[in-house]
């Protein structure tokens, strides 16, 4: 599994990926899952994978090839960021085609799902989600963030950052919360963690790496924790002063 | 989908069941799906179901027919929580083995998973889960819940009380906010919410209904929403107090 994440905020764009890849539980390994490519000064992409890794190393390998071949359609050619979505969707289309007969032999599945993001000249800066069927999707206007993988257990987190109108680093750490989360309820999602911060029309975005002992993760758990708990308490009093409860089971003769 | 949770505190247990069904997204009704049966004063169970409708109930059906008619096994006369566990896989194999043939004509599954809990005569109260397969597994020491149904979206919440030690009635209310964060992230768990608290030995489960306008709800919701913006603003000032995001960016030039 894998956990990809890409917010999309007035200020700029968000990702954050997990490195760990498996084939099957005894052959767990680290990858990057999170690329920046620039093929020009005024162009920016990043794409995060998840699916198949043989698929998406071919898929960046492919990306590479074309941007030193001069090709045709290339991420320095396209003139805009749904543009370089539709390549990207061909690219993965075509490697998973290749090797679909050779994999569904054994029953594996060779398809890959990718987050791109970035800009595109004077265009405004977007995250997108390409389909193993090469078709995309933006982020909408409502909750403007994607997730690839498992996007369940730290959805949440997301929604509240979004909903806070939260600053570009505060939404950083709670993409990073996010990723804690999902990383302790799934073991096929860990770290290190990649991430980069694009600020608006700054053609400069900014990658990091986070290994699991990073002091500020760890500041992070502790302040989750300690709202949790006080969070736990605000529940407690409610539970403990509200008469709800206890109406609704005093008819029935519980014992307190 | 549906999603039914179930904990083992140290003074009893609690159940949380949501009521919505669907056979597509144009046929959602409201079904319960947790059931209290009571065959003698002195052993008490609660069943929830996830999965296939038609079959839960054709296997509540049988269970109620297998006690009314005195039958050679029912709830009424297993010695052990785990032999009623046994008893509701076998009968739970058997309906979904009866419709297999035609279901699987239109591509459809009748199988279903239940959680068991209650109290059978002396010993101490417990939850299993019964899978489709007719065998079970009992909730662990290490984190006493069990969930069917969607169970990703509301984990954590579950894994707080646990580890914070609370009393019955605050993990009531906790497992009301799992309910809550999972019927607002999957359109297909929905309220009213069916619960039902069983402190040990008492043998005097309690049920009760709660509605998506109840005012404890409300309550709950709120102290939340204060206790997640309390969260956010605390790591607000971590990020902004922390040089590390700082200290990762500066080497790249980021213009602050």
């Amino acid at each position: 599994m894998t956990y990809c994440l890409a917010l999309r905020l007035h200020e700029g764009l968000v990702f954050l990926a997990d490195t760990r890849t498996n084939a099957g539980v005894d052959n767990v390994s680290s990858y990057r899952k999170l690329h920046l490519i620039q093929p020009t000064p005024e162009r920016v992409f990043v794409i995060e994978s998840a699916g198949s890794l043989a698929t998406t190393q071919e898929v960046l390998d492919r990306i590479k090839r074309d941007l030193g071949a001069d090709s045709n359609e290339s991420l320095a050619t396209v003139n805009h960021l749904f543009e370089a979505a539709l390549y990207l969707g061909r690219l993965s289309r075509e490697v998973a085609a290749q090797h679909r007969e050779a994999l569904s032999e054994v029953g594996a599945d060779g398809t890959a799902t990718f987050i791109l993001g970035g800009q595109v000249g004077v265009e405004p800066p977007d995250i997108l989600l390409v389909y193993p069927e090469g078709n995309y999707i933006r982020a909408s206007d409502e909750r403007p963030f994607l997730q690839i993988g498992e996007s369940k257990y730290g959805k949440f987190m997301l929604e509240m950052a979004i909903q806070a109108r939260v600053d570009i680093d505060t939404a950083t750490s709670i993409a990073l919360g996010s990723m804690m989360s999902t990383t302790r309820a799934n073991l096929s999602v860990g770290p290190p963690y990649d991430g980069c911060v694009y600020l608006n029309d700054s053609f400069g975005p900014i990658e990091f790496r986070m290994e699991s002992d990073s002091p500020l993760l760890e500041k992070l758990r502790d302040a989750w924790e300690r709202q949790m708990h006080a969070a736990v308490g605000e529940i407690k009093r409610i539970s403990q002063d509200d008469p709800t409860i206890d109406i609704l089971v005093i008819g029935q003769g519980r014992r307190r």
